[in-house]
């Protein structure tokens, strides 16, 4: 391999954001990079290729002779479940996922929900367009436990902003490096003690064997009745049914789900009409494509003078 | 005055609030609590009332020899415009107000509309009104400017939750005294200055001789062409008819008020239908029963062993 112009493949089924990735990697001076938006040019130009900055990427290709020059492989995301599912991409290649870029956002967007809910902005708004003085006493968020599952970048950005807030924050981890940021510490094997005093539960959990269905209908069961579940991190997190019918059954008061186990969501599921549902595009967290960029380019200076990778998937890990 | 059980009389126009603030003054143990809502009531009670607790108080009464025994007058409210305005209130009448108990739920109502704002959620909201994946990338409150107008213990509030959403802060006080919690603070001579670089300004002072109309037609059109204006102060502070006249024009994206020149703001104001103007109730900062209550007992027990008080209004100063 040419350590000054490896080959870089760029891939996503996105015409426009291809284009912009390739013009941005080559304006910092790496000049061999193609793009494929579709199987037919993947195959054409795997051939060679050493490096793959990739969206939605055909995976069964990266076991074929093709693909024998490729050595890392940079998601555009930060959720590779995709890729740990598909055993058979080589040990060989290294994979890397996006971090520490999505904590601003998905805190914003989770905020923005929990002012939205706890400042009663539908009854502000009803006033004014019944054009009624109605000066109402809202509830506040200072007081109220907010619970954080996973304390990766993003849950860790979301512990920040519920402090300012005067928050009570708990939260869960696999690992428990990141314990100290908040106020009670849980472990998986204790998740319905976690959950049951909560006001707000919001999900950053990565998608792995071990969080699949991790709210099962009991745990939804063991919430508060009045509060409020927030879904940023992928839609199989929840057993979808069972969030239905708990909620139909009037427990809960509140779902906020961004991601979910079919995407896009499909026209005729009830999320889109329930009350007290809010439903988004999984939208919280945008790969934004300067960011992407600055993220795959820091990385790939590091992978050109052999330094350890950003956001190194541990594949046993499942993330 | 006997030390122990002063004379208190609690005065507001709402019958239900008066009783809960008595029954928790008692609780307290200060058993000589007499209650008013209207001004029959008050003229009754006010010989020997040696402390108020009052909010929409027919101040002129003060001046009156029914009022003579009067040492001591507590608002229920932050601002005390209508105390300062009527000038035959007597000097030997200390006045308080109530001070560092809104700028939780003020700031929190402020976040609220910022956040609203820059996640776009008219749009998330119509997309899942139409069944719609739509995965737009939003704006981020995180490197926006924001402007507050009045360093006090709400401005203070407000800048503590900036710093945490990363945005560039910038503020301007009359005193100066908290200059150094903003990255660029400016004096009341330098208003176009401080307010040209900013993407929201929030108006939290006082209404004083200084700050009456303080945003004049120049100074809104100082203000970015999108900028975002907010107002949680008093209503004088900003020329209405100007401001109505600079948004039709198409300067300011968007205003925020939740104080008007007249309140309750009247049917027919033109703030009820106004696209992009949002209308609240003067409800960011609500003086709770059980919030002004501690305040006052606190105060009392100052009071009574001649400490000095909180929220001493200084009658030059104007609040």
């Amino acid at each position: 391999m040419s350590i000054i112009q490896p080959n870089i493949l760029v891939f996503s089924p996105m015409q426009t954001d291809v284009e912009t990735y390739a013009e941005s990697i080559r304006n910092d001076g790496f000049m061999s990079v193609k793009t494929a938006t579709t199987l037919d040019e993947v195959e054409k130009y795997l051939p060679g290729t050493e490096v793959i900055l990739g969206w939605h990427f055909p995976t069964h290709l990266l076991s074929k002779p093709i693909a024998s020059s490729v050595r890392w492989f940079q998601s555009m995301g930060a959720g590779v479940n995709d890729l740990i599912e598909d055993k058979s991409i080589p040990e060989s290649i290294i994979l890397t996922r996006i971090v520490n870029q999505f904590g601003t956002y998905i805190s914003e967007y989770v905020f923005s929900f929990l002012l939205y809910i706890v400042k009663d902005y539908p009854r502000m708004r009803q006033s004014q367009l019944e054009r009624r003085w109605d000066p109402f006493i809202s509830e506040t968020l200072k007081g109220k436990t907010i619970g954080v599952a996973g304390l990766g970048s993003i849950g860790a950005e979301i512990v920040r902003k519920a402090r300012v807030f005067d928050m009570n924050v708990h939260g869960l981890s696999f690992s428990g490096k990141q314990a100290s940021l908040v106020d009670c510490h849980f472990t998986p094997d204790q998740l319905s003690e976690f959950v049951k005093d909560l006001d707000y539960l919001v999900l950053t959990l990565p998608l792995t064997d071990s969080t699949h269905h991790i709210m099962t209908r009991d745990l939804l069961l063991a919430m508060k009745p009045k509060a409020c579940l927030i879904n940023v991190g992928r839609g199989l997190l929840i057993d979808e049914e069972n969030l239905i019918s708990v909620m139909q059954s009037g427990h809960l008061q509140t779902a906020i789900l961004d991601v979910f186990e079919t995407e896009p969501l499909p026209k005729d599921h009830v999320f889109w009409t329930m009350p007290n549902v809010y439903v988004t595009s999984h939208l919280s967290g945008p790969s934004t494509i300067e960011g992407v960029s600055s993220f795959f380019i820091g990385n790939l200076k590091r992978f050109l003078s052999e330094q350890p990778l950003h956001g190194l998937v541990d594949r046993k890990r499942g993330y």
